[in-house]
Order: structure tokens, then sequence, then C-alpha cells
């Protein structure tokens, strides 16, 4: 390729100062004089000149770089995130290195993912929608580097974890559904090594028992749109079918949705209300106009950035483990209320 | 935070081989013996020892990141983008570095975004839907670090692109909408600074006049759903309304039918027949089963890749310029056909 480098010696020639002044200029950002940094401001724009990023970045011992591992995108949850965190990380000068794990093998990739990362000597580390093995927390952990577990619960406590009130909001679908006269509630799980899976089911189960109620029909799609299309297959095309499903997440209930209007000729609300959880944006298009428990991703990004930067400035030894407020919202898939629900 | 930083030192110690073994296993792979080399693995894995990349990086002039621009995460093209850059990258050994730019301002937040990414040396940059300066173009060029437009043509011959046929797909479309009868020709265009706008509706508007058609109404959406919906308002309310409409990408296409079903009672494809371009997921989804011209993002990442790695591997100095067929996928959105379209 053409080019060759400029180097802080070109950059001192122009400017007049000596090579360790403009060093000094760009690790320090002002020790010289206004005058002269000037200069060196000019020189390094005339020059094009760009300060080695990695060479400081040996001697500060700070890439100013953040893992981030996501596994789902094709759930539109995740852009969403990957989007708001990297826009409030370039803010405070970080940039987000990616690193996309398969679902299909959740577990061992991201064994050999966070090696690689930490291969990258980034500042911390955001693992969204996946899980991680307790000798790897310790190896980061050893490392000095922080991890963020962004909506998964870990029993490590030397984790930090930012997540949403998964159990609390299926605890409140539950509600909601009971409190609109239904009988025969239905559940579609996503994957069931994920702990937002566990705790969204554990909180629907509490929230029908609290009221005498029970489920009535249970399958699995895996958080993914065609295994959820299959599980509503299997759950309503039997003799006595659920008037009611909470499905996992929001991407597999546009999946049940879609069987049940346009192959078995449901219609929702009427014949079955469905739920879902995220808000993610198609939720709010009419085609769908889903009933959701909505998870705040700004909310979350600014807690998991606020949880990173303290533990990388070296503020925060104890992890911290938040869970954040999230809230129904009612739109066209879920009957009126026969009285006002709370 | 805990933990000290484990040296080739005191891996060479373990190991029981000299400082200068291990630096040479990590740095070339192999020119030490298998017994050594499989010492050294062992006490690497012991001690949690990862070899530092930085350092390594500066050596060889390698960062193994590159650079991603991306502006429009909430437009599902991009996801599926991203993550599948991101893991043929992995395969190779790469990361991608993420920057954000917003779509508002796309201009000057490139400008000041490539001088970031320039900043962490990557060893190239993907630019995806984002123009660029010539200005920023030739300091790259000057730096050495190739760029590969992804899917937005330039005139700077100095740089790399690779697109779908924009300019044929907008032209097939209008044959298709011409070849089913239509008669009254819809446009909703994309944010007008976009070459992928630009070319699809020239290629549109090419393929009406070929059998002496003409555009009846033309609105822009800029690519966003809310701004599509009001422009579909606005196209569709008057005494006259097309008979059928191309919407420069399906993300908007969804925020049209929505509007046109369920604000305005009209039946697709009985009414109006609307047709989009990009084939993202939801397209196939039976609530939208949406005709469209499908942009093949497994090619487009995978010349992407290619073009990329030959610059990077000094290979090829000259730019290219790839242009990928993709193909219409007929849906439910439009008509059938009076006698069978070719």
């Amino acid at each position: 390729m053409a080019g060759e480098r400029v180097t802080s010696n070109d950059v001192a020639r122009l400017a007049g100062v000596s090579q360790s002044a403009v060093s000094r200029y760009y690790s320090t950002g002002n020790l010289v004089s206004t005058k002269a940094g000037e200069k060196i401001k000019q020189a390094a724009e005339q020059l094009g000149y760009r300060p080695n990023v990695l060479a400081r970045s040996l001697i500060t011992g700070r890439s100013r770089m953040i893992g981030l591992v996501v596994a789902y995108l094709e759930n539109y949850f995740y852009p969403e995130v990957v989007e708001r965190l990297s826009k409030a990380l370039q803010d405070q000068g970080y940039h987000v290195l990616v690193f996309i794990s398969s679902p299909a093998s959740v577990v061992e990739n991201v064994d050999q993912i966070t090696q690689e990362i930490l291969d990258y000597q980034v500042d911390g580390i955001v693992l969204a929608s996946a899980t991680m093995s307790s000798e790897l927390a310790a190896r980061c952990h050893a490392h000095g580097v922080p991890i963020v577990l962004f909506n998964r619960l870990q029993d490590d406590p030397r984790l930090s974890t930012v997540t949403s009130d998964n159990h609390g909001g299926g605890r409140k679908l539950a509600e909601l559904l009971v409190s609109l006269g239904h009988e025969r509630f239905g559940y579609i799980a996503g994957y069931e090594g994920a702990s937002t899976q566990r705790d969204r089911e554990a909180g629907f189960r509490e929230g029908l028992e609290a009221s005498g109620h029970r489920l009535f029909a249970r399958e699995v799609g895996n958080f993914r749109y065609d295994e959820a299309q299959a599980a509503a297959r299997r759950m309503f095309t039997g003799p006595e079918r659920p008037d009611a499903v909470f499905v996992c997440n929001d991407h597999m209930a546009f999946a049940v949705m879609d069987v049940l209007r346009y192959e078995l000729g449901l219609r929702i609300p009427d014949d079955v209300s469905v739920v879902g959880f995220d808000d993610v944006p198609p939720a709010r298009w009419p085609a769908y106009s889903l009933t959701t428990f909505r998870q705040d991703v700004d909310d979350m990004v600014a807690e998991t950035l606020r949880t990173l930067m303290e533990s990388v400035n070296g503020a925060g030894g104890v992890p911290r483990r938040v869970v954040l407020d999230g809230f129904l919202v009612q739109r066209a898939t879920t009957r009126r209320a026969p009285t006002s629900a709370t």
C-alpha cells in the first residue's frame, strides 16, 4: 500500500519543538506550553499525524476498548443494545470490540471467545445474552478485567449483573391475563439454559398460582422464530387449546401470532390473547401491536456503563447486581378488561 | 482491581525454557521444538498467561482489528451485516471495532469517526451505509489503511466498493409491476444523499419508461419507519392514488403496509401492490409476506472480506468495484400475473 507513517519526529521537526514535547503533548494532553501545543496541533494536522493509541495503551495500560459478546442479533432487542451501548461508550472515548457467539453452542463458544477478548487487552467486558463458566470468571478476575453480565444472571458473586426484572415481569403478565378472565394459560419457553427464560417462567407460574391457576400447556421455542412457529403449531392444534399464551420474548411472539392467524385462522385476541416480553420496535407496529413487558434498553445500558466504568476506573471493588423495573404495555393482542385491571 | 499480570518470564521459569523461547513461540507459532512448545503451552495455561496482542501488533504493524461504521441498526438489514461480517472476520483471526454514526448527520459524523478509527490503528475499514468525504479518503489512503464501502457508491476511484445491483433491482421491480398490469406507480424514496436511494430510483424510473410509463407519485421516507408512515399517508389519501408502490427498502415498506391496511383500510394487493428492497427477515414473516428484491448479505460480506483482505495483505493495489446480482422474491403483496411474468 501507499503512504508512509508520519512519526512524532516529523511533527516535532515541522513544529520546531523537541520530539519529547510532542510525546508529552499526546500522552498527557497539556504538559507543554499553550504556544508549543498550538504549533504541535497545527503540524500534526498538516502532516496527518495520529498519535499511536496502541503504543500509548501499552504505557497507560488502557486500550480504551470494551469487548461486547452478543449471541442473538436476529432478536431485535440486541441491535438496539449494540447501538446504544456503542454510542454511550463513544461519548466517553471508548469503543466496542464485537464478538459474536453462536446461539447453538453458547457455553463452549463463550469460553473461547472470552480468551480472545482478553488477548486484545480490553478494559472491560459486557456479556450480553450468554452464560459463562466459573473458571473463566476467575481468569478474568485474576487479570483484573471487569465484567458485566447484561440481562443474564449467574450465581458467581464476583460478577456484576444488570438485568431487568424478569421475574416481576413474568408475574405481572400472569396477573394481567388472570384479570382479563382467562382460564387456560399456555407458555412458550426460550432457551432453557438462559436465566431470562427461567426467571420469566418462574414469575409467570407464581403469578398464576397466586390466584389459584396453573399452566395448561408448555412448549419450547428456544428464542428462535422457526422453533416458536413449531411450538405454536403443537400447542394450538389439539382438541383443547389455551385461551391465552405468554411467549418468552417478542421475537418468538411474532412467530406465534403469524401461525395463529395465518395458519390456524384464529383471531387475536378474540380466540386467544398473546403477550410477549421486551417491547422491541416491531411490537409497536400495527401488524402486531403486541401487549408486552417493556425492558428499558436505555436504563439497562446506562447502568451497565456505570458499573463497568466504576470498575475500569478502580472505584468499584464490589460487584453490583442491578435489577431494573420494566412495565406492562397493553396493546391490541389482549382482550379489553371486563373490569378495570390494576 | 485484583490480579497481577503474568509475564512471559513467569511462563519461561515454569516451563524451564528461556524467555526468548516463549517470545518466539507466541510471535511465530512454531520456531521452537515441539517439546518446548508443549511445555510453554502447559505453563501458560496453568498461569493464565496471555501473549500481549497490542505489543505484538506494534512489532508486526497489525492490530487485527477492522473498523466497521454503521448508521442504521433499526433497519434490520444491518444487524445481519454486523453479525455475518463479525463472524467471517473472527474465522480469520480478526475482530470488528464498531463505530455508530447517527443517520441524522451522516456526513459530518463519518469524518470525525474515521479519525477515531485511524487512532485505533485498525488494519482496514468497512463503511456500511455512510458517505465519506474525499479528504478523508485521501487521508486513509496516505496512511495505507484500506477502505471498503459497503453498499454505498462514491466517485472517488481510490475507494473499493461492494454493492448489490441497486439500479438493476429497481428496474426489475418496475418490470414486474408493469407486467402485472399496473398503471399508476408510486415511489417512496430513502435518504436522498444515499447512492442506494439514487440508484434504485433511477433503475425503477428507467424500467417504467422502457414500457412507456412514468412515475405517478413520489414521496420521501428517509429510510425511517415513522417518516415512511407519513409519506404513505400523503401519497394515499388524495382523490387519485397509485395502484402500485415501490418503497425504497423493506423497513419502510412495513410502515407503508401498516398505514395502508390499518389506517386507510386498503387491501394488499387487491387495492394496491407493494414492493420493497433488501429481503430482511420480517419480509418473510406471514404478517408482511413482502414481494421484494433480495440483496444477498452472505455474498456481499464475502466480497467485502475478500477485497479488504487483499488490501490488508498487500496483494491488491487496485481498488475493486464489485456489483453483485440480487433477485426478485415474489410473495403476497403483489397481484398474481395475468400472464406468466418473466
